[in-house]
């Protein structure tokens, strides 16, 4: 593997993983196709399995991990779905799976991982705490990092969503998916140019954790400085390998308001019943705000649009809109 | 049509329906399963038309409305699903529908019914003002009643929902639905009798308005008296054509505690992240308080359960989790 992952490379995690990871549904909407003007086919990876998108990499991590690791396991440190995703398919493969949890992380975040028999180290709530004490994990075990976003493996598991989608749904005119890191972005990206040339690539990113943005706007890696977002799952800056796939193979990035956010993630679940986390509904947010300004950032009316739903893990007792 | 639809009725009304109404998916959870120690696949009408198996037989009711009554249309008096699926089944054919509602329908109900185009005419919040004020707008109109369930075209209707559950998972060793006024009952008894004779028919209820458990045990009519509960698509007595059919066809009736329904619908809602209103929880709430009572009262362990899931119609902003 390059330093861009390939077709053939995507096609082999596909292969590999299928079975492992589920085929997730596409679902539209007519209600929401007329509210929008376009008509949207969702991704559906909120029914992956341990409810998002990121069991795919990690998937093909577990699935790629060599033979004589297999004892020592995997590690990684995060608060979010990435946990619980390592954590599961690890477990399915009887691979000890060994994260590390900011002490400050929701018990229902920490109940998941827990539940999928992830062996949890907590930290101070700081990014230098977290690297430091995942070295520490590291150096005690043996266990490999499997890092989010920036790692070619994970993005070529993550690419393997678009590659589902583009096979059901083909002649988009345009492919979506949120962005944080740029894992689930860079493989979208790569695969839409791989599979479906003309399809325009862009990302949904919230307003105020708009790294992404400014960085691919200016070309140069702007971090993000103290983000706040209801889409706590973007909260990430870009990475040294993510950064250049989105620089050369994404079309366009797209801001969304917190407001906007909230009501295109209510919009989902009100209309196509089915529960969505916020970062989800970066993307569909973005539209509704295109559409208010008359179009004037991307005239999508009557196309023929493809969004990946990250993921529908969220606290269902702390709703946004309450 | 006599006073019991037969499978032959069943299969025109479906083909008569197809491409009109959703081919709603079948969902299964493998977490689900291992909770309930059983293998249970999920109908999903709250991904239906409307929100709710209602637009089944509201649609069934429209597609053989007799060409000469269609300018003068068809009324009701709802203000739940069924309100919803008839304006909505009404309006695709160019038939007014005029609704009698509850002057204190919550005003995200009467939006739905005003967005489908029905025509509200409001009253007191009384059975019997809601069915002289139906009256009167018959008077005024010609339009034809359709009954939200105890009406034979309503129930063939309503039981397309298992009959395509039955097609799609086979050998079956229970089916279940949720029972109010009993329409989706007899409908889902009558085809699993026609269609899968070993299939045992259970239906849930919620404790709180256990009017069907008790007419059904002591074989004679009893209806509601004051019910209350989170379920509130299932606060109708049985009707005179839908307790004789239960009575023949139904195998059990099962009851649930309020608990167990909120209990049950958030696990729905967690595992699944599917969005399903409090009266699709009741047959899962019944099978986790049967479970938990080692049995008891059903052994399903490792059985293959058909389960059907109403509807997905609740307000978002006032959940019962809170």
């Amino acid at each position: 593997m390059e330093t861009v992952p390939s077709l053939a490379d995507i096609n082999y995690a596909a292969d590999l993983t299928s079975g492992f990871i589920h085929r997730t549904p596409v679902l539209s909407s007519r209600n929401l196709n007329e509210i929008l003007g376009a008509k949207i086919w969702f991704k559906c990876e909120n029914f992956q399995k341990a409810g998002a998108f990121k069991f795919r990499g990690a998937s093909y991590n577990i699935l790629t991990l060599p033979e004589e690791e297999r004892e020592r396991g995997v590690c990684t440190h995060s608060s979010g779905n990435h946990a619980q995703a390592l954590a599961l398919a690890a477990r399915k493969k009887g691979i000890p799976a060994h994260i590390v949890m900011p002490e400050t992380s929701s018990p229902v975040k920490i109940a998941a991982v827990e539940g999928y028999r992830g062996k949890i180290t907590y930290c101070k709530p700081t990014l230098e705490a977290r690297e430091s004490t995942l070295l520490q994990v590291q150096e005690q075990t043996g266990a490999r990092e499997i890092h989010p976003y920036n790692d070619l493996k994970t993005i070529t598991g993550q690419a393997t969503a678009a590659k589902e989608l583009i096979e059901e749904v083909p002649e988009l005119d345009i492919i979506m998916a949120p962005v944080g890191g740029g894992g689930l972005l860079s493989g979208t990206a790569l695969t839409s140019k791989y599979m479906s040339p003309s399809t325009l690539v862009i990302a949904g990113e919230p307003a105020m954790a708009d790294d992404a943005y400014r960085s691919f706007y200016q070309k140069k890696f702007i971090p993000s400085v103290n983000p706040t977002t209801i889409a706590d799952g973007l909260l990430t800056s870009l990475g040294s390998l993510t950064f250049p796939i989105i620089l050369e193979n994404v079309d366009q990035i797209l801001r969304a308001s917190e407001a906007s956010i909230i009501q295109a993630m209510h919009l989902v679940w009100e209309r196509m019943k089915i529960i969505i986390e916020p970062s989800s509904a970066v993307p569909l947010a973005a539209l509704m705000e295109v559409k208010e300004n008359r179009y004037k950032s991307l005239d999508f009316k009557d196309k023929r649009i493809g969004i990946i739903l990250s993921g529908g893990n969220l606290d269902l007792y702390n709703l946004p809109w309450k």
